[in-house]
């Protein structure tokens, strides 16, 4: 008869919320971080007999992220390296740490003052083993939209196909992208605004005969733009944009009216990376 | 013995949302809206018996929508202005007719390529009678933030008392305003960002004594600004940030670590008028 | 030349999240409510000068509705009230207090165990002022559907109408009723079952020429079977389900097959009130 | 030089809303899903030249959907299965269909009306290849509250710890979880109520030292209960429940009154096995 055991598993504090104000200078700056931290390692025993003594209660890695955010953060993949460290040196229970930050972006009202900069968030995974560390960069909810040099034709018909093919349509995608570095001391400041660059950059000046086609031009854009990035992963739903018909009205819509549908929508997924890419290891 | 009686009410279709690509010149322009229509009128025989005679489907209020923005839309005042208007000059059994519109920014990557700004949403309502018209204009998810020149003290205490008097505080909030215009052709292109800019403005430069008195500040910087503005009603949740007590670390917080709360929240609702502004009518 | 100055304001301390749970029997009970306050009164200083010497700060609103739930709370009508008259009472300057409750349901799993119950939450706004105070309970995020015995034709007809009519269709609406009490010591735990016992009857039994039948009907069910309730306002969200149109496959969509639409929804706003209702006061 | 590759991609319709009557007898049934479908298999082309040639349209999944649903469902593992089958049989191109589908509950009313049931929704994720399917059943979001049987103590300390140890606390989590089933063939009708009797049980009855140990038992419980399921994967975020310190008011908060936390929050996930459990191949 089967036995009985524990697979894999993991445990954190999720969604630390900390803004950090920096008021050394004149014009005060402002980071403001969402942080999730995981811990994998010697936890069975927690989980088989309730004995906790391998484990560090996620109101301490709560208080740790607040500590850690007393001084300078830098980029949120270094606040990710300090913090993922700490835990895996510190605790010999800990075998892996996984710190997982958003990131809000600000734009300056004055030199105190501030907006909300954007719906899209700035996101950093960094998992940190005895064997290593890993560095994930990204986006997430960035929204965008061309309104034309967008095809989809030449597909697959079958008995359930209505759809018809066009030659010009509007492409809508929220887009969420994460880069894995193949160093852990790139130059995260310089690294963001070139990726988001290269990604918005392909996205405008593509001329697209598919969704999948922009997703694998987008991605090679940043792997062209940084020889740190070993691959990158986009997620690209298709928030579709259908022409509205006004024909019942005797109106002639010239591809110029538009519904925007919730649901459903594509999702389309993958993955642009480099032959010579080094193993992922436990980057993901 | 009492009898049951219909009261105030009102339908129409809610969230049609539509997109007009202006594809006339060179440069696509984009206009991304979601249009909500309420209709009140003579639709007591559609409540008691089920007679729909008086009765505009909602499906035709959003083929409607749809049809009118086959002409190029000028600002969300001027569409639910038009809009607004048909729906009471077509339909005897129509008396108010009352056009909420939120509108989404795009910030242009390229001639037909935008990606979404901001998480705000301009707004409009308009609503149109018989006997006339009103325009309120509004924002809302404007996201602000001031490190410093914000304080809280001098207030009631009680037996439930134990906030800590603060003369250097967060302030943070969501903003929603709404402005009534005193007229119907007022240039709302320029008044828009003149609005905004005011708010934004005023909330940066305000040294605060209390969130209230910032929202009093905020509304009298946009009727200074703007003769056409006849009253603003604002909103504003205070989005608390907290100060990390860090002495258990040994650790000082110099007030520049905060933990960004999500609930509970204050909510702060004011309006700011002109002694001599004329009547709201149905304006709200 | 005109002079501002402030209109209506309020403020308070919205959305504490509160849980009593009562161990005083071998059974536990859970009461899990969401409370919201909003004082007016003379708060003019506070906005104009910053004095904040007439204000209840929101933070010991939000202790007290805490302290409050130490003593058993009985049904959130109750409590709203034992609130709201405190903030009116305690201090000079508060004119009038709203308290306005969200209450979740939980079903029981065993003595000390719960499993949260439903989607939908039940509502309570309670108004005090030196004059009455005034108590209005509600159900928010009911949803229910009818699978027949739902109609629509017989509406107006003009250009922009597209929409079959049909005599047969799915009825699908999330329900906001709210209901305003003719006095302020009702039998609060008999009246809300008993209320949305008359809600989700009237809508699962009548036979629907409209929407806005049904409204009607669903508020009349409600006045007919409670005196205590004086009017009752309703919003239903027509959400609708659309027929899908399978004939491109040659399959006969014998009306069991629908699409589920999130956007654009129709919106149907209604009250049923008594003619010798009492005045709603400031009970809104 | 390195060379830029195209990695792992799929891509399908997401959220297809489909609702299905059966009027076949004179109580009507209704079936409430929400399917997405995801397909993998030889679409390099058109990511690396926009050759549509191998695409099967997200447009055609969505009609297969819709025409798939006008037969009767059975289980929601049943019709995805069907769905799932149906991509990898007819599409040369196809290699593995994925398709998830989350469930709506409704409670009956009447013969033709129903209302939505609880918030948790059940899950199914059917996977299908050349090489053989995998069935994934699930629950999400199922809210659950212990009030007391929970302890908290004898974790780490270190310079960061704060939180005091607990003999007796309130637990409470969102539940999430996903079982394996070592078969294709299952009694699925009976198999979820089981399951999520079983998860209901274990977390009502059980005395916890922790979550980990409480998410242990619940996945130990479901696996004792059903030999068809190989594994059981659970998230648990620990929905903190603080006690309030009312002591500055001069009462005494005997572990009733609660403040309910939104974030952050602890997340305990977690995997419970067979030590013979065949391989989970393409499951997840």
């Amino acid at each position: 008869m089967s036995k009985i055991v524990l697979g894999g598993n993991q445990y954190g504090k999720a969604e630390t919320h900390v803004v950090r104000i920096d008021k050394s200078g004149a014009r005060h700056e402002i980071k403001d971080l969402n942080v999730s931290v995981a811990l994998a390692g010697d936890f069975a025993d927690a989980h088989l007999t309730g004995d906790n003594s391998n484990v560090v209660p996620t109101d301490t890695q709560k208080n740790t992220v607040f500590a850690f955010a007393n001084e300078p953060m830098g980029e949120i993949e270094d606040f990710g390296l300090r913090l993922a460290r700490h835990f895996v040196r510190e605790f010999a229970t800990v075998k892996r740490a996984r710190v997982s930050i958003e990131e809000f972006g600000w734009s300056r009202l004055g030199d105190h003052a501030f907006a909300r900069a954007g719906a899209e968030r700035r996101l950093a995974t960094v998992t940190s083993t005895r064997d290593g560390d890993w560095v994930v960069g990204g986006i997430t909810d960035l929204v965008v939209l061309k309104t034309t040099d967008s095809e989809f034709h030449g597909y697959i018909k079958d008995r359930y196909t209505t759809l018809p093919e066009t030659h010009d349509r509007v492409m809508a995608t929220s887009l969420t992208a994460r880069w894995r570095f193949a160093r852990t001391d790139a130059d995260w400041k310089e690294c963001y605004p070139s990726i988001v660059g290269a990604l918005t950059k392909t996205f405008a000046g593509h001329y697209s005969l598919s969704l999948q086609q922009t997703l694998y031009e987008m991605g090679k854009g940043v792997l062209e733009a940084r020889p740190e990035v070993a691959e990158i992963r986009l997620a690209m739903p298709n928030k579709h944009h259908f022409v509205v018909d006004l024909s019942p009205f005797d109106l002639r819509n010239e591809n110029e009216v538009f519904y925007a549908s919730d649901r459903p929508y594509g999702l389309i997924e993958g993955t642009v990376t480099r032959d010579d890419a080094p193993e992922a290891g436990q980057a993901w």
